[in-house]
């Protein structure tokens, strides 16, 4: 794999991080940043039921870990005190034509970039062994306020990650280096055509 | 593959099912039920932990999925009502060698059978769609009173479901048609090699 290159002028260290969250406080969300994230996971979701009706895969998200503390049987098996985990995996997996998949879905609300400090140490760790292992792994980035979906190979996305921990990928670079993913009515994100010609072709 | 053939005298319908329930009766299990059962998923853990670190395989357990109806921010995001949900799919997957993994652990505490009543159809469903694109698809049998667990494939498993929904199938099936898993300190029990020739070889 080719070195990363910076286009003349790109810093993709603390700079942009902060440019980035000054972005946040500037484009006041109208929705709650947490929903905006679930839009684009509930957009992958249907992506794959459509997927899983057609025949064409078989990709299911993993459920959030959750730290379960108290259950009340009197109200027929009520949690009453249970914390979210940290995912030390990634949100999705499966299988397209025998080959693992593994991706994990982000959203971007800066402008410029994608401030890495989104993705715990966990996940690349996880990505790095799925690699190891001989999965098909990937992210798929949302671009918020360019209304882009990027996929981006684990691999890029890690030797970026291991070369400039904390740093954000530039704008320019996720156009570089990702390849953009068609949305649409049904499915919404139709991220598997772009897998097949990035990883089987 | 060939029919599933019923040893003479062997009859794997509501007849022992209910002899399976009896049998609960009369070995009073000294830890509840539900630990019994989680003590073999521990033990997979532990087992799936073991190969991770030996850079085996990269196989994990799907979180519980929780239906989170109310957070408590104010104290920190602790979830204060919420229900568990049927698991979808399988307990496990991953990747081995480029290969996707799918596979459920029951235990079974009669002496005579595995209840298929333990199998929600949704479980069957999402198998037969791992196996229609090309994964590696099983089930990991604990017979709890025999000390023994068994790897079945999901074709074996779903093939007998499909014949004979809410049966159970004869200890003698499993025996035949099952590959004993070795039990050890660590790994716990090494299903990896079993995998490997039953599904590779």
């Amino acid at each position: 794999m080719s070195e990363i290159k910076y286009p003349a002028g790109v810093r993709p260290f603390a700079e942009n991080t902060r440019k980035s969250a000054s972005n946040k406080k500037k484009y006041t969300p109208k929705i709650a940043a947490g929903n905006r994230g679930m839009d684009f996971e509930a957009g992958i979701n249907e992506t794959n039921a459509y997927y899983a009706e057609k025949g064409l895969c078989c990709i299911t998200k993993r459920p959030t870990p959750i730290n379960v503390v108290k259950v009340d049987y009197s109200k027929g098996a009520t949690i009453t005190q249970a914390y979210f985990e940290t995912q030390s995996t990634t949100d999705y997996n499966g299988v397209y034509q025998g080959h693992y998949i593994d991706f994990e879905a982000k959203s971007s609300h800066s402008k410029t970039a994608f401030p890495l400090s989104n993705i715990p140490l966990q996940q690349i760790e996880h990505l790095e062994r799925v690699i190891a292992h001989g999965g098909i792994a990937f992210f798929l980035l949302h671009m918020v306020q360019h209304h882009e979906v990027f996929l981006l190979t684990a691999e890029f996305v890690i030797r970026f990650y291991r070369e400039h921990p904390r740093a954000s990928i530039p704008y320019a670079d996720i156009k570089e280096h990702g390849y953009l993913v068609p949305e649409g009515f049904r499915p919404r994100y139709d991220y598997l055509p772009v897998l097949e010609a990035v990883f089987l072709k």
